[in-house]
């Protein structure tokens, strides 16, 4: 076993460097960068499709699609008006790595992007080990996973800045309890901030989309000083 | 990156070696043994508890409960009737291998069991590549997390035996779509038998109890020529 010990951390001490390097990049260009994890279909997408729905007058928004297999991902975020969406196929791995990241980058235009937002693969572990370089991770949660999953998967949410809640609009249809969920987090992550949002109805996202540009906005008062 | 994959090869390699052991062993003693795999949150733990109350008169059934953290599975099905209950913490590895399940096999008095279900870690990537020596695995979906999954996530769907499709109360709430769900996960697999049900309101256990008895009863009659 210690020989694989070891190399799992030489692997993640050089997924560590380059994602330091993409980090300094993207800090130079004032630009933003979110990484999405979570387990498979608590929304990652729809958030997607509906943030691109009511930002993309305003911001530049460019992404990184990573799936396991198949391109719909990045075909529902070029429908939904996506303009700069770049599939990331990882043929089998379970999770995006700094090095995936690294390729994919220099073919994304990124002077003129506002905001970069990085889908990760599906998989509520694996992805928490490894630093894309990004400013923050925002982990999804939907009501209809249950409100012990911040206990029983803890690595995401003391990695993650953000917990987006998404599906309020099933609340009432199982034993999901708002209060219950919160509390499990902030367990993990004393300092996590949460959105309760409903990528169907649409409740909740306003606060979302202010917090994004505010963010943004941040980012760009640092570039014109 | 060689040496990498050779030493993934070398750990799956190792990790079949133990699985046939543990498939020859539970074969000897004609004891059915299952693999439950899904995202976080499908309802893996659910359909145990249902499972337990229904058939916990007629058949022995011994658990393995698989967690990142917490035992709060493991306590969940002790609740439900459970008599054998084994927990079993990864600590943060991803999915179960054939070496954790080997050490556990030992404490769980094997001779008793009319049946062995192994519920693996909540991931619907990495636990597809590890053989625990069962029978068959179980590949649970819920209808919430969307229609397009056995696409998106090809080798769990192509490993497993049986597809049960979870929460089917809650269809209509969301675009999934039974008929594209069963044609997407029979491009990937012919041969997948496929069960409907709601854990919450029990419609469609019936028939996925009934399937579980004939199974054991099937594996008994090879016990007694």
């Amino acid at each position: 076993m210690a020989i694989k010990i070891n190399l799992e951390k030489k692997v993640l001490t050089e997924n560590d460097r380059l994602a330091a390097d993409i980090r300094k990049q993207l800090d130079e260009l004032h630009l933003v960068s979110l990484n999405f994890v979570s387990s498979p279909g608590s929304g990652k997408t729809s958030l997607l499709e509906r943030t691109l729905g009511a930002l993309n007058d305003e911001l530049r928004i460019g992404l990184i699609a990573g799936d396991v297999q198949t391109e719909n991902d990045a075909e529902r975020l070029r429908r939904a008006g996506g303009a700069v969406v770049h599939p990331l196929v990882t043929g089998g791995t379970c999770h995006l790595d700094a090095r995936m990241i690294s390729r994919v980058l220099p073919e994304m235009d990124l002077e003129t992007l506002d905001l970069l937002i990085i889908e990760n693969v599906g998989n509520l572990v694996c992805p928490s080990s490894y630093d894309l370089g990004e400013v923050m991770k925002v982990v999804l949660l939907s009501t209809t996973e249950g409100d012990d999953k911040p206990l029983k998967y803890p690595g995401m949410f003391r990695r993650s800045s953000v917990m987006v809640i998404n599906k309020i609009d099933l609340l009432g249809t199982s034993d999901f309890d708002m209060d219950r969920v919160k509390a499990n987090a902030r367990r993990i992550n004393a300092d996590l901030r949460i959105f309760e949002v409903s990528c169907r109805t649409g409740e909740g996202l306003d606060a979302w989309f202010d917090w994004l540009k505010g963010l943004v906005a941040e980012k760009a008062a640092l570039a014109s000083p």
